[in-house]
């Protein structure tokens, strides 16, 4: 009996996470597949509730949908704690957390009905947290692996000009706070440092801009050197992506005749004609 | 007769597709310079037409101009198809698109006259498909091959960063409708995420920001984050379009010595004087 | 007598400037906290006196935590003018003007508190000047000293795009003030120049801008051109941050056996296993 | 007689255009910080002019002081143009037209006084066309001949680049406005190609932007894909400006050992520590 409850939860485990296996892609398709779909629905209610106001017929359709997903995603979250080795590892990974927090709104509304009172807030956090479902579609992702582990080799580079740029930009909002001030559009200090953040990478919303001589003059110079400043992190991001690709291409082996370097779209062995491994597989 | 025909069609074929020939060239040349001008005239009505009414005789004229141009390219389009060595493969072809489309407007205008009782639309519709007669004009650009080629080796990675970044923005124009709300804007989750691409990439319009104070910090972190992460896809097609060039460069040989790698504005071979091939040609 | 003072001064020294030792470390990492915090406290007394009006409680309590702020930098101010070599010398440092510069605002309203009068004004100074103890963390980063020194390798050429990027945009304003004029909003030489920097930097704050087809038309050729001329700079200064860091890792060598070249994120020798001193140190 | 013009026609050249010898730098110098006070002058004139009207006091000295510039850059075209040894052709340069334009408007306004009634207009031209005199400083760069020669060498890929980027510019522009029309702010065809260079550069001023949702969609589209697109000029022009500065630099050769490749910040040869020449002399 024990043995065929492990063999089960053995076999589960290979088809939920293991994307070596054929079954396991395809499960792992399967659910990103739902979790697109299940997105796709929540952005036309969302569109739809946007303009009219919903008939009852239309409101039980979407009720229901939400409730058949929710059924779907407990299922696939239960199927997974309960088949990973160290099912409380999973609840607390960030996996875990993700699989959970999308299915608890509905949940949470069940158990505490008041807070549809509060209709139109809770109603769009349930949205936005449901939407969070389309994180879901990373784990389709392995070759992310690569830029996640360019950002730690580079966290020290990264974390030392993020800190230099937020230095910089509390600078510069405090200049600008003191040159042009709260008639301006500048009323506190806050608002000054997000102004100094959406100048600074150029996104320019225009909702808080310099009035004063002064204040334009500082704007521009800030401009001109920020500019160059913030790219850095870009930079140095890039490098360690191209150094990251680079070594997955070397690491890339002729099963057959052992040679290394691979174009990426290679799919056979320039030098023997074996069929190669994917980029990233052994 | 029929080996007469079937030279017309061969000289024909030479003459509108090869651009190896010199009729050819200049056949294509001309074809380029027609679509260019039945574009300036559409831009030089649409430009009046938006500031005074049209009097019945410039009415007149601009109407005539645009048959004759639609007569002209329905020529070309007839001949194109034609000498095509499998002409049901060109009317399917993203060429035999684009030289179809930009003659239907005045056939379905005609055939369809009910049509212009829905004056603005209809003409407005008409004008924006005869611009895309300019897209003829990339028949010029046969270096173009080479991005068009940059893309299709890193398509891979374009989608998969492509695809990152579509589920950031999703999540990061949910996480913003969630704070933010209708009342500041953020209507429904569409309208969160395309605030979220014109955030991210830095265009910024202004016409939907974040008030609250929390959405403004939410917002400054994801312009700082989502600014490193958006190159990289810009970084990726450079870095390909590059090794392109590069090859390119190294396919260039001198026809008498044998040289390679010859500077991009050179004409003659740096080795034994003999003029070189254009780049791209053989 | 005079050998304790100097062994005091000495010791002093060690703690408040020296980062090799490990109590200077701690100082360093002290201090950086205490302006920290102080500068978050100028932020939430900001960002409340921007909603509300204080009552006198909350008044005194701010009046009272910034005395306290300013006395321990004060304390800091005197340690370090006294234990530096030459005292004369950091008072005229960059250091020296912004530790003097923190503590000013307070003393000059107690001495001056007439002030006090041009209530707003005086008190968004005091707070804007309160806000630069920031920049004493930049004292927590020495590897910023690569990219100054980057800047400083790359002044000539760096100048030399800074003017010719000047250059550009007073051109460029002169052209759009003659263009459009004071009813589009170019009211004068200074804003015209103003604008071009918020547009070719891609700011593109919306505040000002052209109106009539030629300004557009001018505005639009600005914009392609001027794209392609601002990145300049930042390729220079990426460029030499590249060639700064890439020195440093050289200059890194293994203690024991003397190999160079280590990974940045290395801690060991890869040759002898021996450990590394970090990047930057000796 | 003869030979004294000669002469001193010849000194003069020297003077004016030769920058190897030290009364040529001097000269050059001294022009250009003469350009950059007029143009300061006229900054200050506009700036004040935009704030109050004129006391006839203070019409009268800016008056003045214009005379004054006017007559010392006359005497400067003449010297240059007399002194170079073809002086038609230099009439018909670029620098040429830049001298003669910037003194041209006080001459036309004392020929042709009447266009003083049409004041604002004539007003605003000459104080535009006078502030070109900023260009003058061009002189005093001639390190960016090597940009001038890096734009020149990559000349066929730029226009290649700046030709697709319009066609795809105009197409889109084409696409919004059949998708948004008149009443969304795409009044005409011209209008909408503005639109899509300010989205596209992500200049992003917000005075036209989308408003149905299908828009918004093609609109984000544009953007991501855009983004990439526009961006690779750039790539192009850094790519050449490191070659030419590569190449730079291997030229500088030391006078007495021929050693190549100095540091740009080396004045001094690292093998025999001769006296370097300066970057681009001989």
């Amino acid at each position: 009996m024990k043995g065929k409850h492990y063999h089960l939860r053995q076999s589960l485990y290979h088809v939920l996470f293991d994307q070596r296996t054929r079954s396991g892609r395809r499960s792992e398709v399967l659910w990103g597949l739902l979790a697109l779909l299940s997105v796709i629905t929540v952005f036309i209610e969302s569109s739809i509730g946007s303009q009219v106001t919903f008939t009852p017929t239309q409101w039980r359709l979407f009720i229901a949908i939400e409730i058949g997903f929710t059924l779907v995603f407990t299922v696939e979250y239960l199927l997974r704690v309960l088949t990973w080795p160290q099912p409380v590892r999973y609840v607390f990974s960030f996996w875990g957390f993700i699989d959970l927090a999308t299915i608890l709104p509905l949940y949470v509304l069940w158990l505490w009905p008041e807070l549809a009172i509060h209709y139109f807030f809770a109603w769009r956090a349930m949205r936005a947290i449901r939407v969070l479902r389309i994180l879901k579609l990373l784990r389709l992702m392995p070759a992310l692996n690569s830029l996640w582990r360019a950002v730690v080799n580079a966290r020290h580079q990264l974390i030392l000009f993020y800190a230099f740029i937020a230095i910089v930009l509390v600078t510069a909002g405090a200049m600008m706070y003191g040159i042009e001030g709260a008639v301006n559009g500048f009323t506190s200090l806050g608002v000054s440092v997000y102004w100094a953040v959406v100048t600074v990478a150029t996104v320019g919303y225009g909702d808080i801009t310099p009035h004063t001589p002064l204040g334009r003059l500082v704007a521009s110079l800030l401009i001109l050197i920020g500019y160059s400043v913030i790219a850095i992190p870009t930079g140095i991001l890039t490098a360690q992506m191209t150094a990251e690709l680079q070594r997955k291409r070397l690491e890339r082996k002729c099963p057959h005749c052992h040679q290394q370097d691979h174009e990426p779209n290679a799919h056979f062995c320039k030098s023997c004609g074996a069929k190669l491994p994917g980029i990233g597989e052994k």
